[in-house]
């Protein structure tokens, strides 16, 4: 797996308790997979449809440093299968994973539409 | 299930395609459970342990009105266990559901503890 | 009075006092109204006119869970007038009410319009 | 008065109508408020306790910018009451009005305290 | 050099050592440079192609309050060059100066545009 | 020269000309240069204490994603300095470039400290 973006955990993402509030990191973790769902499959219009089960394993206060991991776990026709683990970049420990993220690929209508992706592409690749 | 939190969705909280930013309504489903639990539980120092698998059903686009429902599936000894679903309030459209948000009673060290609670109450017999 | 909308006072709501920051606590009211009158007129082009005075009676702290409560005043023929409260969950301690806030029903391009409602509706009820 | 804060009206800043949201108005109008009061008072505990009737005169679209103005009303023994003047700057239209704003001066333990001020001060004047 | 726009440094505002978020700041002076340019340049079109160096000489924690200061240092064809400072309210100590911002006016497409000004105007004598 | 950090530039970061704000990039860059000093440094007191010029050489608009790259240009005694690029991911466009970011590595006090680092090293490196 490939761990791109981080992020410093700032005051303002913090719950009550003092610690990451859990839905800041949620928002995060679907920004990536959306993006990382653009890039692959070569299309801006890219929605998530559905997220499997979110263990959250441990926390992070602030000034800790989070790093997000993404890799395919497949691609479909019309969608891509991602798989996310959200660690602490110091400490390696795990923050939270989620195994299976489907992201659709929309057409200018709003539908689904067939993308021929069938394996992770290099950006360096693509432009040589 | 009670509805309670509404949201008007505005230009900061879309995504590039100009629909509701699915992590911006990740974020306001685990507020919303948090203080749910909160309240339930008489204690502040709540935090989101785990979420079931989440199907993005519907969207919403800008100056549509949202509401977020929660209800208690099951009492633990240290955990709650919600049930939410969120729709659009003038269509009553789904927009997702997730079956189970398991929340955590801590302590004052962050370390899980027994709040005592077996059924919903309200806010309104406590206090007579 | 009703209350729906509930919020979790977070430390990016906070003034440098490290209470509730007020202008925050008056976004949310906007939004709560606006959106209240949304449902009401059954039309998303809504504008506040005007908001009578604003006492402050306590504050809120990081942790605490606040809830929005709006009642109709009155209809008129291009508005509707509406109350405010907001109060602590827990507690139930009043911190700020507004007794009159004037929304107005626009039409497609900005003028004031009829919106031929005399009275409150449940979505409800619409919907049977 | 004088106008000091200026603003640059973003899509971040816009309701649903796409015109400036009132709650970042009113927003930005509490911090101004806030932050004259503690130069004046030179003292930097005050909260915001009441705001007298609010008219939306105009509105603002993104690309606008907005200035704030302020001035004293009188000094209270602890408190201090301030108007409010927010117009276009290009056009010099107003856009909204508070004629009465009233701050109070704070102690360590929250409890209204005499300022001492009976004029309005310019930091130059006291630095040299 | 003028001072108009100020800030109340709140929670929102820092970073994990608890004081002034660089980033912040850089993002509050490069608005107030875009719509003092935009005032003075008369066309809501305007763009930042160029900052010089910027030295942070020192902070700012919460409750503290800070001012932006822009002066004009010379007009092009289809750009202008500010000067900008930052610096504590009360104590007047500098935060941060950056001494050449430059600006550039752009026409409908997006092209640099003849601007047509040579000296800074007051809206006060152009409404006149 | 790595790139880590990547963003979905969303309505909430436009300017009102509808391309990304410059300041908003401007955050990102100090956050990112701040988080890679911490690694590097390990200290997660470390403040930014200079930037060079700073070039806006294109921009970005809603849906783009950019990537954030970050490279030491030398160890100081209490300090690192870097170099920043960031680029469209799709077309690898620049879209600017700072040679030197200044950040500092701070004590308990505040005060500059010495931090013993004279190369790059990856946290897998130092874990084993």
């Amino acid at each position: 797996m490939r761990f791109h973006t981080r992020k410093w955990v700032k005051p303002e993402d913090l719950n009550p308790n003092g610690t990451l509030f859990g839905g800041r990191l949620l928002a995060w973790i679907d920004e990536e997979a959306a993006l990382y769902a653009v890039i692959q499959l070569e299309n801006n219009k890219v929605v998530t449809k559905y997220m499997s089960e979110i263990n959250f394993m441990s926390s992070a206060k602030t000034g800790d440093i989070i790093e997000i991991g993404i890799e395919v776990v497949k691609f479909g026709k019309t969608s891509v299968v991602l798989n996310c683990e959200v660690r602490n970049k110091m400490t390696r420990e795990t923050i939270i994973t989620v195994d299976n993220l489907v992201l659709v690929n929309l057409d200018e209508n709003g539908k689904p539409k067939p993308h021929g992706k069938t394996k992770v592409e290099y950006v360096k690749n693509r432009l040589t």
